[in-house]
């Protein structure tokens, strides 16, 4: 008998509006459980996947990754079009239809490799939307009347790149963690039209940081935190001396990296 | 006793992804039930609004028109603010919360200004997406993934422009006409970048006309119907001989012309 047993590397996007976001819980619209179902459907046997992290409500992903291993025959280079059919519920006439969840690309990858084990670093993207309201974007951006100073944010940004202990910058009600200290590699605010596009990498977040990190450059910007109070903002871990924790509705998981792009981010 | 009576003009938008259309109905999220719910708070009074005319379940609208009026107090140059907190929920920190319907201005009118009897005519816009499918804009517009002959749809469009009797483009469900006969003062499809835009201006629209145009101009560029069909396709007055209903996600009501705009247009 030949064995079939595949691991399968997937690379995913999502609209988290409509998701009480990633991980499947009973009775809930979930990211995890609605592509569970349907890889399930499409493999024929229970399939169990396994994300590099959990997405809040509300929050996007366009490059989510995450593995799943099975013995299934259908090809793993199909496996993307025929579960992105499943979860957009059929095409409709003359064009495509398209749902909130979609398989981008599914890889085969070797039977040791594992999604979160694998998994070095992320990056976040979080876009505040600065011109005239848009109630198109309002569930994909974070809305700002008052005018930012960008320059300040950049300032108060340079203490937050490198290596601390970003208690202060984690919500209360996460999954406990042995350390609070992480590294942030590169944090890139650039404007883009009316837009402010804020771009954090890093080893890892703690709950809530990157979202914490984007309401506290909001409320430098807006000169109620200075540039210069980041440093003993950190040095205190006090969550209550950070900013306000800016909307989900901004905030996509933008990247992941496993050991060989890490180590061109300059990582181990 | 000084009467306070006034009549107001809106201009609104909304996203229709979440409201079932226009027309307030008993234990459905309409835009005309939300609308006049939040007015009756804000002028408190039972605030009745009258539209331009109805919008279906999943169309948008950027320059839909209503008019109400009453005796109230707030000045008519408030009340979009007013109204607009109310129908987001409320202000969040640091930014603006949005919602999906939004008084975009409020203006006082004659008493004897009325929005369906004054309105002359209508621009609905239809985009079509052709390139990567783009999940966060599922609901805004038609992604249509097989190249579109361009020409050839403003070849057809040709024959639609003008006065005609557009029974062919008429969904069955719709409101009783007295005639089926309309004039389309213009039709302009441009490209956006790997947009396709669908600019459909006319004195009046039969149920789900635009939808059906473009469906029918979707059909043309995909070769299943030749632009020079179109002028037997209205003649026969026979919709199953025209094209496909276009989904609502990709219409939106553009704008609406009164006497003096309507002018402007040719009209008259």
């Amino acid at each position: 008998m030949i064995c079939l047993e595949k691991n399968v590397l997937l690379t995913i996007e999502y609209d988290g509006t409509c998701f009480h976001g990633w991980q499947r819980q009973e009775g809930l619209r979930t990211v995890q459980g609605q592509l569970e179902d349907a890889l399930s459907k499409v493999c024929r046997f229970d399939v169990t996947i396994d994300g590099t992290g959990r997405t809040d409500r509300g929050v996007h992903a366009l490059g989510q990754r995450a593995t799943f291993s099975g013995d299934f025959g259908i090809p793993v280079e199909r496996l993307p079009r025929a579960v992105n059919n499943i979860l957009a519920g059929g095409r409709s006439s003359g064009g495509d239809k398209i749902g909130d969840l979609r398989i981008v690309e599914a890889q085969q990858v070797p039977m040791d490799f594992h999604a979160r084990f694998s998994c070095r670093g992320k990056t976040y993207r979080y876009v505040i939307s600065t011109g005239e309201v848009d109630i198109f974007r309002r569930n994909y951006s974070y809305h700002i009347w008052r005018p930012l100073d960008i320059l300040k944010m950049r300032q108060a940004s340079a203490y937050i790149t490198g290596t601390h202990d970003f208690a202060c910058f984690q919500a209360a009600g996460g999954t406990p963690r042995l350390t609070t200290v992480r590294t942030v590699y590169d944090l890139n605010i650039k404007e883009q039209g009316t837009d402010i596009i804020i771009d954090v990498t890093g080893d890892g977040f703690l709950y809530n940081m990157v979202r914490i990190i984007v309401g506290t450059l909001v409320d430098v910007g807006h000169g109620k935190i200075s540039p210069e109070a980041l440093a003993d903002i950190i040095e205190s871990g006090d969550r209550t001396k950070a900013g306000h924790t800016a909307p989900a509705e901004g905030l996509y998981l933008y990247k992941v990296y496993f050991d060989d792009e890490f180590k061109k981010l300059g990582g181990l």
